[in-house]
């Protein structure tokens, strides 16, 4: 198998490759709008094709490069089977396997950041590594207060679909704003000031809906744009429009 | 493979068990003696059988469980090289690659906060780790202020053999003092404040020389007793003999 954790800095998007080696198939989980050009180039140099984009959630931060990468390489479109988008090609849903050639990714339903978020688990016995989108984020967790977001629902998600692993599996987050890259299982049920430490659901659901965030910049085009899985809207702000016109011209 | 992170808090030491699955044959990275019990409770219920302690060098803050281990299961005590100890059966050395069964452990000289400090490099293509030991520690490093440290040196070992590994290499220390449990070279290499975000060679040296840290607590017994391979001096406070009594006793 081969792994890369590949990063889009305007958002702090971490993009997942995935690639079964013998069968050159490739999976990317994530992929960012932006960062087309660098996905494709890291498959490239591997001597992979692209198979499958496969998002967590419908975003609200960042445009999913689903669509561009569709249209550029052929692969297919997955996502969250409760996200019910016509445009996406295959759903996932909890209990069903997901096969990147010989790798089995398997699907967690961890609704809570929005009603229809999934995490994949990679148990490779040797190693667990599970990618926990915006549900659990190092020392963190995507925020509950817009886009069906839940937060008693995040933390019954994180308490009993991602704490029940095995302490050694690693976290890998959609995103970290400060430079880490990975966590395990362990070390954020003991020190994630949110959700760590056994701390009551109460003071969870508290702590969320006293955060006070500020509006996400690029909700209004993301999330119609995201549902389109990527298509930029023509409500994208000039200076926010980059990525948007590299897809137009792609 | 089987690998555990197990922790000994009253030293915050991380002890990793890698383990060859098909020939039943484990070793320990830096065993505590508080711990002797629940690792080889451990061990025990894996159906496994001991054959090494590796230590990644004589700690100065708490007593290695190497001799003890050996007087329980006959395993061989495995030390760097540079460490010069006669306590020990077998010496690592750069270069030589050492096998846990069908484990390739990679022994990296990387001195600095002693003089015969080495990291080990687990390499499985899909999964790099490297056991750290106290050179280099999640958003910090050993210090480097008695017992042959060395700041320049400590610098030196950590840019040119840990931080030339790819970026997604896991990184497992021998400390936390905060329950973090695993970081990545990219991590280390972007935030560590002491060693990250390229910083200077002089301004490292500078940090590490004006820490102004307390004088390590065991350091008087614990270097001489590790120097025996983990038998408790006579030198041990009462308030700090209780894993020796539980020596004396086994």
């Amino acid at each position: 198998m081969i792994f890369r954790q590949l990063f889009e800095a305007s958002s702090s998007t971490f993009t997942y490759l995935l690639a079964c080696e013998e069968q050159g198939i490739a999976a990317l989980i994530d992929p960012v709008l932006e960062t087309v050009g660098r996905d494709l180039d890291v498959i490239r140099e591997l001597g992979l094709t692209l198979n499958y984009t496969i998002d967590t959630h419908v975003h609200a931060d960042h445009l999913t490069s689903a669509t561009k990468l569709k249209a550029l390489t052929d692969c297919k479109i997955v996502y969250p089977k409760q996200a019910d988008l016509p445009c996406a090609d295959l759903h996932i849903e909890e209990g069903k396997v997901f096969n990147i050639g010989s790798i089995a990714l398997h699907p967690l339903f961890t609704p809570g950041h929005t009603d229809h978020h999934y995490s994949y688990l990679l148990d490779q016995g040797v190693q667990k590594r599970v990618f926990t989108g915006d549900a659990l984020l190092i020392d963190a967790c995507g925020r509950t207060d817009f886009q069906s977001g839940d937060a008693g629902q995040l933390f019954d998600s994180i308490q009993t679909k991602l704490f029940s692993l095995p302490g050694e599996t690693l976290v890998y987050p959609a995103h970290d704003y400060s430079g880490r890259h990975v966590s395990s299982i362990a070390q954020e049920m003991a020190r994630n000031p949110r959700l760590g430490n056994d701390i009551p659901k109460e003071e969870f659901v508290q702590i969320m809906n006293s955060l006070d965030l500020p509006y996400p910049r690029k909700i209004d085009f993301a999330v119609p744009g995201n549902e389109a899985c990527g298509i930029c809207p023509p409500n994208v702000p000039d200076y926010l429009r980059s990525p948007c016109d590299i897809h137009d011209q792609g």
